[in-house]
């Protein structure tokens, strides 16, 4: 058995199918990913990565598993999946999921290929377990799957914690001890035991302060922008030699070479490691901005991009259009006990609804550009988009508007 | 310039008048006064006092009045309120509140006779300030007198964070440091600067989940109704030499060596040592009870208590109904700086009716008893206050009901 | 099984034995007796007890034995000695030890009587244990009692990161995760395991460091010593109803209600409630005092505090001679594997000695007074003692001398 | 005023000169240089740049200075070297210090050249200061130079916490506001004040204990001379365009991608990123080594590697030997108040011989090798060194040898 020193969970032992995955190239990989992308230029002690973050998760779920009194081959399928619930992650974690999903067709937990082959498929058979199976646990199939990943995964205990760990911001510091011992399963679907309302609801309001503070800061917002465009430049560039699977499989060191070394991103790539970021020219609330924008494809946003740039007069990687999905609250399904019924958080709380409108209010859309270029550019786009002009022109209103305290908002 | 080494804030440094008020018995009496009373027999390790919150809260005010620009005589008073402002409290601080307010007529917080006489009034005076002043700012008026008592006071601040570091539950986990730097005046109104909504709100929900898991839980509730009774007993005792006001002024060894030592309390007093608490026989959600009940003066309470014993044909000493009041949300009035303009948080955050919803669903009308009596003056107590039976009586749901899971819960 | 919230080491599960214990007026009396006595007058947040402590040993000694592979009655036997190890200990635990053992013969871990007969002794026979193996667990014998009390025991392992987390000194946080999972017996001797030479010299330096910081501060040993003379007045009033076995089986709070109610202790209970302790007259080092003082029995030490106090013409009662014992360094002998010996750390590491030494030059022999009595005091005791003069008279030297910074040093 | 939220510090206010040389690319490319090396390939916690160390250090001079009384451009001359005292690190931090020491004739603090010219040149001078004076306080030199880089200098203060912090380690956990607080000057010379002898020594003790755990833990010597390994290929490849004023420019991204893509490196690029690391061959003490080697220069120690190499018939490239310096301890010329008078901390405390004696108690000699040459070359280089045959094969004696418990010791 091996041990581990962790900064969040102490020690962490590692043993059986798990201590063999953590030699395979597929695991370590994951130490030179980090967890939060971008979001290090904003919180400057967030350089963790998935590799602390995997070991996490293993950890928690050998935790739940022991409590549930599950061992044996059910235990080291679910520690596997555990352990590598995040290889198929690309370099800068999430930043760039969207694009390499929509070349390549997968997202981060498609991990099926990733499984079978090579190394890491060969662990799983020598120690007798069915990677096919465990690939489907990370895909949160199956009665386990749950607990790899869903609404009440170890997944989300770990990196809420470990978020406000290396961030400093304490608002993810859930009570994962208390949450892990009170799962429990009924009837197949994995539910937190009587007496754990608040505890189900720490965790959602956890997740809905982390995400306007940390994730979804507007800094780290532009700067992993600024990375997809760049990204996207590296791949169509001419004579290109990467591709969507080729940029799936670097890791962060890789990707930054290769920006810094191709023509068509160095730009991007110099302002990124100088925190020479674009600057919002806009900033919409959902109620200013037309019904079609916020489902436009990719295809649809690129077009407006070169509208306002072309408009403005402006180079068109001088804009970048940020359009966040509608916000959608997962956790409203989380299943509760309540004397003695399974009953989802949604109908218990009414804290999810409120928690599903703070999202709406806090969506905003986004253009970018640099700063000199932002007042023209971003009275174009409020022309060209359609916005309701009220409020959306960051140029016009206090720039303090909706920023955090700290971290170099501009 | 002394320098107090605090598990909180680290180090504080205490100078000008705060020195020498320090000095005085009235302050020195805090150290034996638990800042949470019988919360300790839920979590062993919340033995922390006024004393160490008060010098906290005085930390605090330090460095938001360093921060607003505010000093010399004008910020004297108000570090002199703000390590002053708990003076007021009696054994097992808010435990007995309600008690000692229905004889003496005054909160904790009334404390202009302990400031303008005796050793704190001549400290106050050799520093040339006020103490009528200061016990006004101790009641939260006037304008400095919001950050020593109102929605976005550094009382509040502190016992968050300090609650959650001595009892291990992480909720109360705030950003201080960041509210402390955030806070600005307008139009003499304290408020919250551009940018923290979230900020704000993490404030609120720090608090909502505190309130259910620590400061209500039910074993706490319990232990303070049934000190609470003690106490009443002691000062309706015939040949009794404890009023009201001396109660109030001792601290919690007197109070608990007089339980001990005076007939009508020593059995209450043995159960509170032994932790043989008396368990819930009623458990009533608030749509259950009676308009008229939640209402009911405290006569009134001690009536209906008399009447389940007489009906149950118990002793009147086995039954204690525990009504709270209905549901507030203070912080709702919480002032933020949106867009510019000052606004309510409640006016801004789904979140504020989200929590008042969710302290209604929480709500819990109790009645206690010894554990052998549970069954029978359950039923009775039904009957006597015309509860709608479903779910109320604790002996035929799940024990686990509302519960957390940690700490003892019968 | 019970889960505990604990501040130090998150959730404790409480299970078998233990769990009944848990329920026992001895065990329940711990709340009531705090850890380190009046230190909560030099750190203000020390108010943790024995309590919390006496759960952290047992959770400590769980783990250990887990690892060890240690199961069923032996177990039990353990897990039932870690939780009732300090039940033997009077009010401000060991503050008045040495008295109490003058007077009863008893430590306070000689704890047969207390778990023969009695709640206790119902449990352990209840769980088919034996109460006389518990015992002498307690003492330290036998195999499994170097785990209980020994130079490896799992309570120095606790009570050190436990009181570095409440004074908020870091000098005790240990890695004790680590030591407790390199435990290991070699021939019955508990040792820890190869490469673990730093990890030893670590406890071994924290101690060293926690002692002059915390548990020896001046000013708790100022307190400490008058506590100790208080209470010896108390056992020695005419017509006190109070004698040493009594005092020992109190609690905080009956000690200081006592105090305050009988006249011979009330000054010195006044001045403990309201911090105005006496000051330092005389600091003296090992090298400076006679060698017949260090070894003076108690009532020599009495004999002189009389003497000076008639020389000085002043009450008997405003001279307290405190005369700490020879230093010693228990942990010397324990037991490190290097290289496949076992091997005694004192050999292993020069730390020992450098430890040892340290302690000599810490040592201080004082004389305290009410402050303005203390230069009379002083200077009469330097002749009675037969000091040498140089650097003994605090009156003399600069105030500062060996103080630590913080905490309202005189 | 920018405030930056970190994980050790909390809240971080960045003002006046700091401020604007936050912005400088030199500044930037800190967040690119890992604080520890390869050591996070022992504990995946410790991820932390020089950037973060750098805010660290620069906050640590601010309260440093606001407590001493200094103001104006005194200040700001300290203020701009604290926060550009590590601007002259190459990758990997100290990794590869030695190696560009011999090329290029600079250490890491050498940073008259990178002060004077560009970006921070004129940032400094635009705030009218005066860069050579800045460089001479980073080189420490001057008054105000200890405090940056001295026994007492905020530098270290930061990255023991900051270290221990993110490894998990908490040797390093010193009480840093403390020590902060209690520096004075005396004649022109940093000392700690009256009273902080313990101090002093908690912070030689910090070193002590992390030296061993966590900077020369086996597995990150191992690591760190295969990365020195492989960047000195790197210069000397043919046809290279890398020389070693170019690899001391670069962050950590340029090296790795550089080492992964030259022929002359992908090897060992390739083991370092799937830790596929040497293991031990030898593993010598310091009385088993012939005298001349420990001072043999760089090209001797090449020479032996050759000659065992030769020996085992072998790749040249399958031998590396790590032979430490002779150990040091700076700190015995702490100054500390003792008495009113300043002494040098070797001379007060024995606690300094001491830990200088560990320190040759647990250096040691290592040769490294593929594992599966082990066997072969550790006999072959005990013979080419001369070493005292007893206890220095790695593979003749227990493997647990002086390793640490936790994290992949092989």
């Amino acid at each position: 058995m091996k041990t581990i020193k962790d900064s969040v969970h102490d020690h962490i032992r590692i043993d059986g199918v798990a201590r063999d995955l953590l030699d395979t190239p597929a695991v370590q990989r994951l130490r030179r990913i980090r967890q939060l992308g971008t979001v290090s230029l904003v919180y400057p002690s967030a350089n963790h990565t998935r590799f602390e973050h995997s070991l996490g998760v293993y950890h928690l779920a050998c935790e739940a598993l022991a409590d549930l009194g599950v061992d044996g081959r059910q235990a080291e399928h679910v520690h596997a999946a555990a352990l590598l619930h995040d290889v198929g992650h690309g370099p800068f974690s999430h930043n760039l999921e969207a694009l390499t999903y929509r070349r390549t067709g997968r997202y981060h937990d498609d991990v099926h290929g990733l499984l079978v082959d090579g190394d890491v498929g060969d662990v799983l058979r020598d120690h007798d377990l069915d990677p096919g199976r465990v690939a489907d646990l990370v895909a949160g199939k199956g009665r386990f799957g749950q607990l790899v990943s869903g609404e009440l995964d170890v997944d989300r205990m770990d990196y809420l914690v470990r978020d406000a760990h290396h961030t400093g911001v304490p608002y993810g510091t859930i009570d994962h001890g208390r949450l892990v011992r009170e799962l429990a399963f009924v009837d197949d679907e994995l539910v937190l035991a009587e007496g754990n309302v608040q505890a189900a609801e720490s965790l959602l309001v956890a997740r809905a302060l982390m995400n306007p503070t940390v994730y979804s800061h507007s800094v780290a917002r532009i700067s992993k922008a600024m990375l997809r465009r760049a990204a996207e430049r590296l791949l169509d560039a001419p004579k290109t030699s990467v591709d969507a699977d080729t940029l799936q499989r670097m890791d962060d060191h890789d990707l930054i070479a290769t920006l810094r070394s191709s023509e068509a991103t160095s730009e991007f790539s110099r302002r990124l490691d100088q925190r020479a970021l674009y600057k919002r020219a806009v900033w919409a609330e959902i109620d200013d901005v037309p019904g079609g924008i916020i489902e436009a494809e990719h295809e649809a946003v690129r077009e407006f991009e070169r509208e306002i740039a072309a408009d403005a007069d402006v180079d068109p990687e001088c804009v970048i259009l940020d359009v966040p999905g509608r916000p959608s609250m997962t956790e409203s399904t989380t299943r509760v006990m309540v004397n003695g019924d399974v009953r989802r958080l949604g109908q218990q709380s009414p804290l999810v609804e409120a928690l599903r409108a703070a999202q709406y209010s806090q969506w905003r859309l986004g253009v970018y550009s640099p700063p000199e270029l932002r007042d023209r550019i971003g009275r174009t786009a409020v022309d060209v988009l359609g916005l309701d002009i009220e409020g959306t022109l960051v140029s016009e209103v206090r720039d303090g508007l909706d920023t955090t305290l700290d971290q170099f908002v501009d």
